[in-house]
């Protein structure tokens, strides 16, 4: 199958699982005069769910299960999952006490939609919905219980929080580059780091192959992040589907900022070539995650 | 034990284990010149969870699993994971686009004290950790998976998070009995179901024990709502440590409101009766839970 085939058909299974996830697990359930705030609550988590977004972070679960031969539909399941946790931080993000933006793939943000107060519980929802996805894997017990550590390690204070409040009280500082990575391995490495240890966990692999998967995730996290700094500076609003220059803007540290455009892009390749070599021990079952790898680090969007 | 030794007892362990959760598992990571965003996010968060709350729904999981002979520490474990949520949930909450509270215990509300943003990844993480404690729980695989999927439904959209959206919507509209219960069934009685359910999971009870137990949690849900409206029209902000009269203020729908003060106190009392008539199936061995009960319908604050 062509890189691009996989492409759709993993997508298309993310997609399926989260639309099963924000309907059958949430019907609505009012009706007559009025309209019920969970039915509202409802409809907004599927708008900052079921938008369009690239699911990197459900096709790097997805990868990861098939270089080391694990069940395809719990992997797209816990994909979804993840998808729900990094929605959840997308939505909180925007809102006017974080980041402020008003545009988020091409559209209105969710607070800008629906009301901060929605907003709030949207991304509350959003982050125990992924929890309950991955409960609910028809799975052994003890490879569940593995999989709910591993997102919750993730998305909590030493992981997607926590960075994200390194961020909030970095603004204006100077940050060198240990520091700069230290904060990104927290706000997203630690998410894609455990979507490709997540997809790995389904498959139990050895030890040797786990290892080998962790670094690579740390480097493709890193690149990625690398990625979204040069874009922030090159790319504009409609190919990059919200504000760009915002960081620049808001005064905080960006690679870009520490070595200039063309030396954040050499870092990006050495970090994208790195991935590729942590990958070596898995051969040929790995290739997607090197097509995966190539798609981050040369994406224009 | 007297009832008195026995809150005193349990109060302490699960402050233990919230103590526990709160340093050993978030270590202050910053020093030197200026401090860590994630260092001030884990100081928030033990503002937020180690207030002097009066931890019910801990109290509650381990009185629960004391009806069915379970394990202690894991009772206490839950117990903290449970305060964990409602902590988070009271924190976004207060917030401006939420309740707008200034005060909560009788303390400025996180907030107010440590910024809208820093409260806002307060309550997200402090809900994740709240899945990490039972994720992490030194229990069969099987019961620890049960514990996750009850307290994800008790926390997101058909549970809690849904039920405060309907509260959000619901201001200012006519609300009839129903209604409103509905309501408080989601929005704090799932919460408090939950609580009782993971304090018997830990057990791991016959059916006709557990359906006893969520037949009592149901009542004492209900009647604990019943209890704060009662208090909200006749306490001050001292015994109640937090600013009295806001529904009313708000325009929210409350039983007081619809009953009257003498007729919610007539209801009240016949929940708590239910309540205990739902505990005979299990004898002696529940009478903490009827200990509870009294307390929460009884409480002054």
């Amino acid at each position: 199958m062509e890189f691009s085939q996989w492409l759709v058909a993993s997508r298309s299974c993310v997609e399926a699982a989260l639309r099963e996830a924000l309907s059958e697990r949430c019907p609505i359930v009012s009706s007559g005069a009025g309209r019920r705030g969970d039915s509202i609550l409802r409809e907004a988590m599927a708008y900052a769910v079921l938008n369009g977004g690239k699911r990197v972070r459900a096709l790097l679960a997805i990868a990861a299960g098939e270089a080391v031969g694990a069940n395809a539909s719990w992997c797209a399941q816990v994909g979804a999952a993840i998808e729900c946790v990094h929605a959840f931080s997308l939505v909180h993000d925007d809102m006017p006490c974080m980041d402020d933006d008003a545009l988020r793939r091409g559209q209105p943000t969710v607070h800008v939609t629906y009301g901060e107060a929605q907003a709030l519980l949207v991304g509350d929802a959003l982050q125990t919905i992924g929890f309950e996805l991955v409960a609910d894997l028809d799975a052994p017990s003890d490879r569940v219980v593995r999989l709910v550590r591993s997102m919750a390690r993730a998305t909590g204070l030493k992981g997607m929080a926590g960075g994200q409040a390194v961020d909030i009280e970095a603004v204006g500082q100077t940050m060198g580059q240990t520091d700069l990575e230290s904060m990104h391995a927290l706000k997203t490495g630690a998410l894609i780091l455990s979507a490709v240890e997540m997809g790995a966990i389904c498959g139990d692999p050895p030890a040797f192959e786990m290892t080998a998967l962790e670094r690579f995730a740390r480097c493709i996290g890193l690149a990625f992040q690398v990625a979204d700094d040069i874009l922030d500076v090159s790319a504009d609003a409609a190919t990059l589907g919200k504000t760009p220059g915002k960081d620049a803007a808001a005064n905080k540290p960006t690679f870009v900022a520490l070595l200039g455009l063309t030396g954040a892009q050499d870092y990006a390749r050495g970090l994208h070539q790195e991935a590729l070599d942590a990958l070596t021990p898995l051969g040929e079952r790995a290739s997607r995650l090197g097509d995966l790898a190539r798609m981050l680090v040369q994406r224009s969007h």
